[in-house]
């Protein structure tokens, strides 16, 4: 059934195989008249472009955005029609994946596909590729545009902050990160010495064959309190949701997280205060991560998200075939022994197109400005 | 927006307050033809039920459930229409609540309402009180029977793992827990040990107006594989939304989760192999969770979420007020000193409701017996 | 699959059978903070009441509305949480349709459920029945009060244009058609000789075990330019799914309908103009129906509906069993001898539905005022 | 907001303006593993292609269609993910649309687009172009064979009835009209006599600038009975939706239509009768058009729609622009004088998306076959 839209308000559709002749997105619902900054859109992409760096996988894909639809030929103003972002796959090598043609590479989708669809593309993994967040991250790329637009201070920002057992996080200050000190390491962790570290220990599992898992820091500043709907669609529900839906990743946790229950509650507690200005609310402490009860606060929006050693390793493993056969898997080809880098710019896209849903649906309901952004409290 | 349903295909919209005259559900797309089991669906939200023990909030409420709709007058089969289930409120001290009416409690959602809405009911928490999740226990009793009636060897277990810094986790063989077993001891931990540790503790934190967090552990049995839908709706995707969607939940991971990073993909990865039957697949190793790129594999699913220390107790705190006052709050009332006891059936709930969802989706999609329920994998 | 709501920024949902213990609805996304008028929902839901008249069933209802949530305790204001409206089922007088427990009445949707169900709930027609349209006609009561809070020029009307081979068209100038003028009379044309013709004609029908069916006219003043979603749904696509989706409706015709293409394109276009005030845009004619590319254009909604006669009548007809056998059914029991009258009210709630949905959505993506709203059309 | 797709289970988003780089359409939750006969969706295209005859737009698209994703590389069967369909645009003349930059063109969408986004893409209408049909046309190819693949004899035939004041109705038997019939005459009137006064019309139509309207008849034979959604999402509301979201389409009528209430309710009524096989339902008459509550019944589907004649037209006529001015507008360009031979493939394939839709819907909850099908009636 149809499951590959995201968002109600601003909804993304993404399509695509990994060796299909495509992959991109459809935005439904983007907000008219946004003078859309082409160049920023496949900026935004360049950053989770394979072959970026020895650390990822070296396919070779320029992922040169098309835009087919929603943006005014004049002005290159937004139309408020569904915009169509189309990004062509390039270097599809699938004689690298004929293994792969009936054996299920351990830990990885193929056996689910089978048994849900009873076909698969199997070059490349198909849809259940990370290629497949091409769309996304385009998506992304424009809903952070439009948000901006309207929150001039909104800003998103991931980094790595644990490789395999490499973890910066003791050292790395989470509300001074920019995204140009993550994107200025080919790991993408800000502290140097850390990033270095990281570095060697994922060249070391490539030249090995193997993989590295790891955990991903996600800070927002500038979220206007009131996003988030209470019940089910709760700003971190929608966010888990995304998160969960990306390849190799395993968990997540909004603030305190699975260190919150060392504390008791009398100390675990954040406690409002006014800051003088009647509309400038804040927590003494972030143990709630930005949201509570699903209502952003005002406070910056803090979660991480632990993402699998990649499942692909070039080593022989035991494995089993479609044909009800156990057989050994020799992966060839091409991998990324670590998704964390590359990770960063999704999770970033992945976010925007939350908190641009939110927003609008926010707006629809209660309309703009809403009490929490620049009204009074109380109606 | 309209965003207090949840699932596509067997969809639940819940409604009501803390203190407003009755919290229920509305189920839509329910199979038809289920002869409804209305005592079971009683029994679990009994499990959920406010006053059971002294480790629980001492709010009296019967939650016995009526049924308005969908039911076959005379069989008690379902119809195929929307069945409604409304629970009343019955013991609303509100009085108790007056200190809350302009004051926002510490790490509550009271601020995030005002924020949003610029009005609350602030009567108990209103909507964000976890009485809402009586309209989820309720739908989730439906499920789960629905569940079980297609796969009878479906089983969903949840429990209590930890207590604040009460660990369990070593001494639990996840695989053989049982829902008697579970709700065997008050704390809903199904070891004896650590349940009566935890249950001083807690009863040390209730006396001192102080409460405790922990982690609950998830599996479900019997899972067929290829349910879950694999891009943004993927199972542990929808998992990861119904949980983090409930109150003081602030935290999934599945399978291996945060531990994950501390092996390498060739440690980590779960072989495939046949069990003799050419349909009996499973995997050495169950860091997947059951879920492998958002798809169900057979195997049990496997999750841990974090439940932060009840938000309310009865301490002095300092906080705000909605006249941008920076004030004390004495909290009084009843509250549970800790929440995992009584969500471990919400937790189930959400469990089943994502499970029915996923399984009438793929059977839309790709009818029923789908390849990996009782056909060949291949088409 | 989940098919009981509609809207989806303003999205009702409706519950019930005829003859179970309730009908009603929970809307979802209502804007907060709106002083709800409970009475005007009341005599709203008064206005399609049965027994009101000779002219419509007897079956007595007071069809009370029970609100159970999303309503401040204190002030009446809605909360932005979802409204659910109960309306408890009084008079069932099941015995009178014991010849429906297994035969299908004709031109009813009895076979239907059956064939699609393979259960159905007989008594009364079930969730068939128009008593359905209780919780549409109470959320509908709800979008109009906040549709008019925010756009004070809009005013719903509908009438009874056409009873049997009786037609009014000719004889009323529908701009200037009230409410109150409908409600003058019981059979809710707004002309007087014409409905004392209606008014005989349906009372012989009624005498004679017959039925009686005939044409609404809606039309719907102050509505702002820019409403309706240009593809999918259009203004007037979702009027339409709105209308079919009624008990008994068999068409919908928008501005000239049917009879446009009596005239040709230079005749039949609207004509633009300019009436001074730079934002003061109205048509010539209006054979657009105030609708032109699915998006309202200012100028005033006109519609026409068609209702079959009703299918229940007291005589003797063929029909079938669901054993398969060929019998004749004798109808007793209650009916509607012409649901006309008792439609105007619902059609007008469906249409406050389509509207308020509508503006939410438009105020989501683009934001209050809107270009044709208040500000320049021209961004 | 989010508006732009259409269906639940077999979802179908469009994309594109007219003078943009491309339209196109990404069907998502297609049943997987059916080998799609890709020359059928290029005839179906065809078949809507502007160019084809003298009576139609002579803008020379050749609407080749490439698909993107969503088929197995090696077979061609769907995957069951999304499949992208994309048709470049090729012989855009904007430079015929000068005129039309600045002016609203009476009876069409442009004041509306204005009033609604504050920006419009101009050229050759945009998104509001009869163009934008071509996604739709892409995918109801592929849902009619998904249908026909699993109801074989489920057959889709839509006609022109009726030119301005020419009626063909008398003259054809609709139970007999075949598609091959209909493609046989340019104006698509099975009729061969009034096929050729149709033409004739049209083309003195076209000669003097003007445009004509009509009717159009739409059969579907083989329609299993249980389709459709009994309340909101009635098979008859689904139908009308997706046929006044057409452009030009003002009104629908299912089976007696407007002209029910010739008839009392005791001659109007269907009569049941089972035909020996007692899996052999039918009607001896069928007003109601195939539907009944909703609810498919096993008669032929037997709609009628209205399109109004072309609003471009090539004669000056009065209008108004964007800065306030009241002034003529002189049409250029090129336009179908009569929209009613291309509709017919537009409209059989929103039939299609509407029953795969449903079709799947009724799957997922009540499984395949369900009651009406194969199975016994009731449960």
């Amino acid at each position: 059934m149809a499951s590959n839209s995201f968002g109600h308000a601003f909804r993304v559709t993404t399509f695509g195989e990994s060796h299909g002749p495509a992959v991109g997105c459809v935005i439904d619902g983007c907000p008219p008249n946004h003078a859309l900054d082409l160049a920023a859109v496949q900026a935004f992409l360049s950053r989770r472009r394979p072959g970026q760096s020895k650390l990822v996988t070296p396919r070779d894909e320029e992922d040169k955005v098309e835009v087919l639809s929603g943006l005014d030929l004049e002005s290159g103003k937004t139309l408020g029609t569904p915009i169509c972002l189309v990004v062509r796959n390039q270097d599809q090598r699938s004689s690298s994946y004929d293994d792969w043609h009936h054996i299920y590479r351990p830990s990885h989708a193929d056996f689910g596909y089978d048994a849900k669809y009873g076909i698969r593309a199997w070059q490349g993994g198909g849809r259940s590729s990370a290629r497949e967040t091409v769309g996304r991250v385009a998506a992304g790329a424009v809903a952070e545009q439009v948000l901006t637009a309207r929150f001039p201070t909104l800003r998103i920002v991931a980094w790595v902050e644990r490789v395999h057992r490499l973890d910066a996080r003791g050292d790395i200050d989470p509300l001074t990160v920019t995204r140009e000190a993550v994107d200025g390491h080919p790991t993408r962790c800000p502290h140097a010495q850390h990033a270095a570290a990281m570095e060697t220990a994922i060249l070391a599992a490539k030249k090995n064959g193997d993989s590295l898992g790891g955990y991903l820091r996600l800070l927002v500043h500038g979220v206007p309190p009131g996003l988030g709907e209470p019940v089910f669609d709760k700003l971190d529900a929608l966010l888990a949701q995304a998160f969960l839906s990306l390849p190799a990743c395993k968990g997540v946790e909004v603030g305190s997280g699975f260190s919150g229950p060392e504390l008791t509650g009398l100390e675990h507690n954040d406690h409002y205060r006014w800051d003088g200005d009647p509309k400038a609310m804040s927590t003494s402490t972030n143990r709630s991560g930005g949201i509570q009860g699903g209502i952003s606060n005002g406070m910056p929006l803090d979660l991480r998200l632990v993402f699998k050693p990649t499942a692909t390793v070039l080593k022989p493993q035991p494995s089993a075939d479609d044909a009800g056969n156990n057989v050994d898997l020799q992966a060839k080809g091409r991998h990324d022994p670590c998704v964390l880098p590359r990770a960063v710019p999704i999770v970033e896209a992945m976010t925007a197109l939350v908190l641009a849903d939110c927003w609008l649906r926010q707006r629809g309901q209660v309309g703009d400005p809403w009490p929490g952004l620049d009204g009074p409290l109380k109606g």
